[in-house]
């Protein structure tokens, strides 16, 4: 086997075999393929792209090019939760403990964010001591003692993945849906879980921009995840306008904070007790969604999801206090209120602007070795369908500076349109994308 | 302007501009972008080909991405000859004393062979003392004293279609028609010549193994080359049998040599006359082609080719007496006769059987590292329509040792076929593609 034909036969449009998939993986992993060469083939996929069972065959090859953690002390099931990101998405931060809370064994990696979608980890490192270099074995450990634990990647999970995916960026072969499929879930795979719960962001701040795109990427998700033996349940949620009332690091840290000690509900509180439903339901511990939707709302209200986050945070380096009053969290020297020069009704707010104007600000990254500003973001005062009087406060723009402050108010004024009749409220979750039927290969 | 817009540019089927393909054959000229991403948009550019359009603008910017030949202290017309490469193709060793013979002035970078098509400068390493690294000042020194200079090529001209070509082989992207007439052509073009002749083979011992597909490669070259600027006349030629009675390098100098000084007619001195004359018509030296054939003719056999031959030696550090008396040429320890074990008319010498051969017995290149061993090889005793006893020598191998001869004389017998009747004489040039209408851009 050479890596020359198997270029050849994705140009051609020939069907790969599993062992040409897993010759490509472990040879990007061991880096004895050229970069060149999985570039080339990443072009050819993209244009020729990966049957389903290509797709599969990819996935499990990626999965198993490097070490796989095991979680085979830990009760069963053992779930994942992943979400395709978007402006504003701190759902990680508050699903974990409301899942622990309900019983739920979470044993998650997450990533960094890469423009305008921010990334869990990048939020984290917003707390004062929090640990996110947690070993596998520490991971297990502390899974085990109050049942989640999460930590950034380690380098030994699916690193053909890692490969492939520091390439694609550069190569313009990031949108092709089998790439996008394998790559997630391989990562998933060898993070050790049995059940995943996926949010398919859909809208201008999200990969996706319509439904129709999002609903491919998702049943592919779906059927890749089935042709691997994943028991997985996908949502397609709303990401036309920011997630909940932040967009920013600590800023949205402290939304997931006030969300699990109850002081926070809204559009964003909504998704997670609907996602931790969804999860309870495919994890087996509910018979339905609603059942699990019930649990998870009442592990919000009893304070449940607030202590599990007390013992998250204390376990990973973190001020359990900081779950009651999260005032200690970093704070950005300016605050400056953009003001509606319109009134009526709001009709939109563009996610995808409020989500550059955080990274401009300096709260996201342009490139990979950008660092990130904690304290800086924005707060959302309107979803859509709310009233603004003329003069009435849009966003708290929190910035280094006032000139950084006026640039990002001049930007926002754009991100919001209005309507003079009451918009309609757009739905949260779009769709549901039960598990395929398809037969683990 | 940025590497990664003008690949998703080529991966979306979007027209390239000439800006776009300038910058990136900088680029790659300067090694500033990196070769996954001159990886991937070879591979864009295989799947969504280049327009003629394009493919005159990547000639034109990787001509002008290093240096240029300028030969303006030289005679006009400044006249290159160009094939695309086949087995015994040792055409230009005799062409250029002809050419030169009949008042042409002609400068030409060749290269090195891979496979099974030879390379010219391979062919010459094989005469003792032969500099094949002239600088650009001596070939023109010596182009304007005796009218012809040969050199390997030099790096620094069209840098970025080494850089591309470097990319090809390993990359799957060799065999797209565009990329293939931009690299010839690129080189041409830097190289400084104004009229070209091209010979594209056809057959099984060429990269284009029937009429149709080379046909497809001659008349882009003639629609590039006159988008170009460049005066080129082609010849589609052919290589189903060997070209020529002999297959290895010294072996190949001593038949061409033999050309050159009177002893040996026959297709390939046929070929060689029927290219001289189509230069000298496409230089504008001779009113017709007919007329240009007669020319080169007379020049072979009144001497003036062998003299120019001479003087050609004699000014590169050949020994100039090999002319008349090629003995001194590298000779193999190990000569054995490939008897027929049938008897009829030859139907086929499967040429690629040939060059293959060739290449195991040591005188060609599996991979661009390997040395060649300039004294092995085949003498081929018969053409297609010939007669053969059974019995009858078909081939002469030349070899290192009786082992190496033995495999050779065992493949050998499956590259002939028998007819018994008399097969037709396979024609030697199959078409001529005169200069495309195209204004140049």
């Amino acid at each position: 086997m050479n890596i020359q034909a198997i270029i050849a036969n994705r140009r051609d449009g020939r069907p790969h075999s599993f062992q040409e998939l897993e010759f490509l993986s472990r040879g990007a992993a061991k880096g004895e393929i050229a970069d060149y060469q999985l570039a080339a083939w990443l072009m050819a996929a993209y244009l020729n792209p990966l049957s389903p069972q290509e797709t599969a065959w990819l996935t499990l090859a990626m999965a198993g090019s490097g070490e796989r953690l095991d979680l085979s002390e830990l009760p069963k099931p053992w779930v994942d939760k992943h979400s395709t990101g978007g402006v504003g998405d701190k759902t990680t931060i508050a699903l974990l403990p409301i899942l622990a809370a309900c019983g739920l064994t979470v044993v998650k990696m997450s990533g960094r964010g890469l423009g305008i979608t921010g990334g869990t980890i990048d939020k984290l490192s917003s707390v004062p001591g929090f640990r996110l270099d947690l070993t596998p074995q520490e991971m297990k450990d502390q899974a085990g003692r109050i049942g989640l634990a999460l930590t950034g990647q380690t380098p030994n999970l699916a690193p053909a993945d890692k490969a492939l995916y520091a390439l694609r960026d550069a190569t313009g072969t990031v949108s092709s849906v089998p790439l996008i499929v394998s790559s997630i879930l391989s990562k998933k795979i060898a993070g050790g879980a049995d059940t995943l719960v996926l949010d398919v962001k859909c809208g201008s701040g999200a990969f996706m921009p319509d439904l129709q795109a999002a609903t491919r990427l998702a049943r592919s998700l779906a059927e890749t995840a089935a042709l691997a033996g994943l028991n997985t349940h996908l949502a397609i949620t709303d990401m036309d306008q920011p997630l909940g009332r932040t967009v920013g690091n600590a800023l949205e840290v402290r939304e997931a904070i006030d969300t699990l000690n109850g002081r926070s509900r809204g559009r964003f509180a909504e998704l997670c007790v609907q996602l931790a439903g969804l999860t309870l339901f495919a994890a087996g511990l509910e018979s339905s969604l609603e059942a699990g939707v019930s649990r998870a709302d009442a592990a919000l209200r009893n304070g449940g999801a607030g202590s599990k986050a007390e013992l998250w945070f204390e376990a990973q380096g973190g001020d359990p206090k900081l779950i009651s009053d999260p005032a200690a969290l970093p704070e950005a020297p300016v605050r400056f209120e953009v003001r509606s020069d319109q009134e009526g009704f709001v009709r939109r707010v563009d996610a995808r602007i409020v989500g550059e104007v955080v990274v401009e600000l300096g709260g996201g990254r342009r490139r990979k070795e950008d660092q990130i500003d904690p304290a800086v973001g924005l707060e959302c005062l309107k979803e859509v369908g709310d009233e603004a009087r003329s003069g009435e406060a849009l966003f708290v723009v929190h910035a280094r500076s006032h000139s950084d402050a006026e640039q990002a108010a001049a930007r926002l004024q754009e991100a919001v349109t209005f309507d003079p009749a009451p918009a309609a409220r757009s739905p949260l979750i779009l769709e549901h994308i039960a598990p395929s039927s398809q037969q683990p290969i």
